[in-house]
């Protein structure tokens, strides 16, 4: 075979098994809250046709996509988000339950241009209802977000909430329009906590066009803060009644009443700065942040978007969710060093030697795993130095020695990898020795 | 946003719940099979440069590898294997341990024609060991595909095993070269079992250019059969001491040995048709059918592979691992009706009603999750048959009713779906009348 350079391509990463295992944890706890939830696995293909991807996430979204043409001429790209494959299974398949509530963890790829913290290929942890266009449907999706965040110890999480129909309202009373303006503009309010307001009023001036009556519009309302309950009340007077402001503040009211019957005040909170870029948000959008990285950017998101399955079928079906960006995530958690970090996956090593003994060293190995204790066989013979140094190398606890001398008498030595200890046992009462040391 | 028809990729698929359920179930069982071993979890890039996946997997291979040029002009293809990403992150990554046993679970992607049980996309279980050329990891890998296929509850499989260094002794009987015809004449022998002996031979005469003299010798050899220890014995007698192909038998003869010492006699056997089809084996080969549907194909497979890290370190580093087909396995569980099919992932739904109880609602089913009971809220204001409906449709068992008067109350409705019974509970003891019912 020729020779090739080990490399990855740039933006994406291999996930050694210390990072795997951590992430494995990780998964659990989110998979097993989503079940509690009652929310059913799904699990779309990679590559889809291009057209179903296109025009959902905006002009910035379709120039991201990874598309080509495959050997059949086909045009195809690799899924950008979880959520538009979802609206397609929705529609494409009307024999399941509606309201469907769907979870997926999966991979999504999206050609930007590479930052640290920021991936070409990453992780998505999404939940989602479709069927229903009850606002305790937008509580639930928080409230399973946060469900998650708790599970997974992170200790201080803050969960900002906004609505679209409001920022509809705050460009309806800028003078704005809606469409393609309506979008880019929210795509330069959504930097504000990045980039800070100078530079966001000097984009909605250079970039967007707008002038200093209609920046000075958007920035009286930008600047309402306080408590939820304040926030809404200020936001309130700032629009008539039954207009779509209005409307989205509402919205808002009522999704924070449910929050706080379930005890979830002190999580979440109004934040009419979070605009959220993608394109097919209508109602409700949220983003998380970890409280101890203020700087870190969210570790979560979501939002309504009523609109969206639309595209893919003959009626409109209101649908909501949430989605947690599981290597983000454990960035932060590593920096806040919450994950306990761990190398291996067994913590019995088995060693192995040449000669008659190999074949009961392999046996002893069967019968450990038996007896529900994860071993590893060393898998070649080799001294008994190299493979002690393998045992720590791996994070082993125990090391269970075989060679000939002990095939001979039918018996093992255990080594305590942490006291060095060393006791010979009969083969026969191995697992229970072996058991015995490992729960100490 | 513009109407577009939902629809998949042909050889694609979406996976629904209840097959997701199912998938999640044999997971559980296949990752903690891989753990108990001590293997270690990896994950690599769906994506990787083109010239890493060439010229590994043969000319087939190649031609089917989703392969194309990314926004920035890079040579880039869809993992074909998690075989060839592996050798790729050995060489690349010197500080992991060594020997290295990992396990990757992932799909991969192949340009085939799609056909009844043959999909562009699929998910791979691996398990590999690198760098121990000790057969005795060869009898591990086996080993553990034989516990994960046993975990799974596979009541009757076979693994039939077979060496490269056999197959190159034959064809060096029979006078033919290596490279490229060596290759191409196991990839038609590799056809034996599915077309049947005429067919190979007119495919040998035709395709590979033999004469009826290399044919006849093949076959002879083929031809051979029986018990382990019979083919072992006759085939040793075709090679001159000292040969590749007696090294091939030897090796067969010393993994068999380990094999029988960890009680595997009658699960593995040896076969001599088995060819494989990917370029990179070089040593122990096998592949596992389910005894119980004999046409099915092949469900797990692998083989040892010494020279393909090489391609990407400076130093040859020996591997052998083991792949089991999760999709393939699935669907031939679930022709055995081995697989317990389910819909649902909680087995309580509380309903949602207008007005004041439906934050009451919200509560109760958080209770019960922080009780330790999976639950489904409804997510919308309903009525009362809609609900219970729905309830059916999903799985559910018991449906907590609390409407306005229950919430007047402070109390909630128990309905058991499968007797129909109804009982009134205080909200303080719910869950546990809950827990009981489901205990039942």
């Amino acid at each position: 075979m020729d020779k090739v350079e080990a490399r990855v391509l740039k933006g994406f990463r291999d996930y050694l098994p210390s990072e795997m295992i951590a992430r494995a944890r990780m998964l659990e706890v989110i998979e097993r809250t989503f079940r509690s939830f009652g929310f059913l696995p799904l699990m779309t293909p990679a590559l889809e046709y291009a057209d179903v991807l296109l025009g959902k996430y905006g002009d910035e979204g379709d120039s991201l996509l990874y598309r080509f043409l495959d050997n059949g001429e086909r045009d195809v790209a690799l899924r950008y988000d979880l959520t538009v494959p979802l609206a397609r299974v929705v529609a494409q398949y009307p024999e399941l339950p509606r309201p469907f509530k769907r979870y997926q963890v999966a991979p999504v790829w999206r050609a930007e241009k590479p930052a640290r913290g920021r991936f070409r290929e990453f992780v998505q942890c999404d939940g989602d209802i479709a069927g229903s266009e009850d606002l305790l449907a937008d509580a639930e999706v928080i409230q399973l977000g946060a469900a998650m965040l708790d599970g997974l110890g992170v200790k201080s999480f803050r969960i900002q909430v906004n609505n679209r129909k409001v920022l509809a309202g705050m460009l309806d009373r800028a003078g704005l329009g809606r469409g393609k303006q309506e979008l880019d503009v929210l795509r330069t309010v959504d930097k504000l906590p990045k980039i800070g307001e100078e530079k966001t009023r000097e984009l909605l001036r250079i970039e967007n066009g707008l002038d200093e009556r209609q920046i000075g519009g958007i920035f009286e309302f930008l600047s309402i803060a306080g408590t939820t309950a304040e926030v809404i009340r200020r936001s309130k007077e700032l629009f008539e009644a039954g207009s779509v402001g209005r409307r989205g503040v509402e919205e808002l009211e009522e999704v924070f009443g449910i929050l706080d019957a379930v005890g979830l005040e002190g999580r979440a909170a109004v934040d009419l700065s979070i605009a959220r870029g993608l394109n097919y948000y209508t109602g409700t959008i949220y983003e998380s942040f970890l409280g101890e990285l203020p700087g870190f950017g969210a570790v979560m998101s979501g939002g309504r978007y009523d609109g969206l399955i639309g595209a893919f079928a003959r009626e409109e079906i209101p649908a909501v969710g949430i989605s947690l960006g599981l290597d983000r995530l454990l960035a932060g958690l590593r920096e806040l060093k919450v994950i306990e970090e761990c190398e291996s996956t067994a913590a019995v090593l088995v060693t192995v030697f040449d000669g008659a003994s190999r074949a009961l060293s392999a046996r002893l190995a069967g019968e450990l795993r038996a007896a529900g204790i994860a071993c590893e066989l060393f898998p070649q013979a080799a001294k008994i130095s190299k493979q002690l140094r393998y045992a720590e190398r791996t994070g082993k606890r125990v090391v269970v020695i075989a060679g000939p001398d002990e095939a001979a008498r039918q018996c093992a030595q255990v080594k305590d990898l942490a006291s060095r200890a060393q006791v010979e046992v009969p083969i026969a009462g191995l697992a229970e020795k072996v058991s015995s040391l490992l729960s100490l």
